[in-house]
């Protein structure tokens, strides 16, 4: 399968250390095989070489700062237009993990239909053409006989869209209700072992969790962009965030969450999502609720369902390699649904 | 799909349940559509009507004892050796849910081999064939292109060995852990309440998680069945139940329970799998891990992997609609293996 990666950043470079560490394994035990033939960065560089780019290199060059600095070989491309290179490339999947726009979802929208309509599967950790665009692409993938495959968007690799759409078929789920935000969880929980809201924030962002605007987390857009998605898969449905209620976790103070603690409760931003829409908002849970004791950075999701009640996936919501698992369990998926159109 | 049950206790009726409640929603989102052609119980009769057995009928005569009150009906056998039956019947797959038998897995595994050699899947909630005969079973269903279906016999319907097998393929799974035994989980979870040993494992045995004879429970025996199911379904590797380290929970007291919550901890029932081994027993576990919170007859599995870390799983551990779910997702799983193999 021949890769063409849309960013490079640290879930790009977390798939490529997957694919360049695990090669031997996943092609003994799954028959997966996967090069990386080009790579396209707004601002670092574009590489495209149909023979498939040394991962090695490309984690060096990238480390140094630049494409550019990728050694110089035969048949190797540095410029060329992204959409030029989507729609004429040598590939058989376009990997979207460049930065998630939830207002327009472009440019990764244009590259998103660009690939499926040149006959190229698409898998993504951009939350944009996922919150926005799911069910357009995901037409546009049965129209062309090509995978969309969006795991990797809600919770890291921790197979949420798995659980719902395939483990769980045969259930009715009547809510998904999670922890989907990270960094929020983060913050929230040392709070409660006694630090203030800033400067919890502060260790989020030293950490790496949280972005230096850290509104898109702590006022609970990218929840809202996650229960977006879910709605979408899971139910077929169109929610908007425009119009969907969206609280974040800035305006809770420590006393808020004493109170909560002295009543043997606990703060999480919370997002839900049923049939008839979603919203996201702090919550007070009682501390026996299955996501009361998801800590630190840990993500969950809870589905009722009909017949079995609620199931609870707990796992990663975040990281470069969790994140690029994701992305390689939508390739499997690409893979064999490739190979059962042609059987 | 035409079923032949083998047994047809609370799980067997939840199974049926299913199929009768669900159908056209069944027919409709997955294309699945079921009938049950054939009924063996030990004591209370046999039904076997090609042309498919009435779900009413059969959940009336059961309610009232005897599969003897189904209405005679042209084509209706009542006798037949069952043997000569699951190796006769017009059916595509066998649903072994009949009693566990963790000694021999007779006459379940008899039954299995039997189905499997005469072109049917196999489907079970029973765990004897699975601890006891996986391997066997499993290369005897690729030699015969037949599914064997174990789903139900680890945590109902709760998808365990779909999350280890499908959603997280290409992870390495290092080890399981879980609570994996929802009687001794509700017993704990009661003491830690305030109540003795003996009257949460009366109170069990009142809201019938427990049996009459709850040594299979509170010794560890049914939950290291389980350990060992999951030996074979995730590390093709066959443990003993008799040389495999199992602890139950009938030596802990009030005293043992309160120096735990003393010391923020609180004690579990948990096993554990790694491709090295297993084993079953108590354990103290700090409050702030996943499995700490897991209360009442819920069940859980945690799978540490080299990818994603730890991912949990939370669902029911028992219940004849769970349970059934777990056999219905087999079923599904043995129609798109013969649409497969037919395409």
């Amino acid at each position: 399968m021949r890769l063409l990666l849309i960013g490079f950043g640290a879930v790009g470079q977390g798939l490529a250390t997957i694919l360049r560490d695990q090669a031997a394994y996943l092609l003994e035990r799954s028959g997966f095989e996967a090069h990386i033939v080009g790579v396209v960065t707004r601002t670092r560089g574009l590489l495209y070489q149909p023979d498939g780019l040394s991962i090695d290199a490309l984690l060096e060059a990238i480390g140094k700062g630049h494409l550019d600095l990728y050694p110089t070989e035969r048949g190797l491309i540095r410029q060329m237009d992204p959409l030029d290179l989507i729609r004429t490339a040598a590939a058989d999947a376009l990997v979207e993990v460049s930065y998630s726009n939830l207002q327009t979802a472009q440019p990764a929208l244009d590259y998103c239909r660009a690939a499926l309509e040149s006959g190229k599967h698409v898998v993504m950790a951009n939350k944009g053409p996922a919150a926005l665009a799911y069910a357009e692409l995901q037409a546009l993938g049965q129209q062309v006989g090509k995978f969309v495959g969006i795991e990797a968007t809600v919770m890291a690799g921790t197979p949420t869209l798995r659980l719902a759409l395939e483990a769980l078929a045969g259930c009715r789920i009547l809510a998904a209700r999670g922890i989907l935000n990270g960094t929020t969880n983060y913050i929230l929980t040392q709070m409660e072992s006694g630090m203030a809201y800033g400067e919890a924030l502060e260790e989020a962002q030293a950490l790496g969790y949280a972005e230096a605007d850290p509104t898109a987390d702590v006022e609970g857009w990218d929840a809202a962009g996650k229960a977006v998605i879910l709605a979408a898969a899971v139910f077929q449905q169109h929610l908007s965030l425009e119009t969907m209620p969206v609280k974040g976790i800035s305006h809770l103070t420590r006393v808020d969450l004493e109170e909560a603690q002295a009543a043997g409760e606990c703060w999480k931003l919370i997002a839900t999502v049923t049939p008839d829409g979603g919203q996201v908002e702090p919550v007070r849970l009682p501390l026996s609720h299955p996501l009361a004791r998801v800590s630190g950075a840990t993500n969950a999701v809870t589905f009722s369902t009909d017949l079995l009640g609620d199931v609870t996936l707990v796992g990663p919501g975040a990281g470069p390699i969790a994140t690029g698992f994701g992305l390689l369990a939508d390739l499997f998926t690409a893979q064999r649904a490739g190979q059962l159109k042609k059987s």
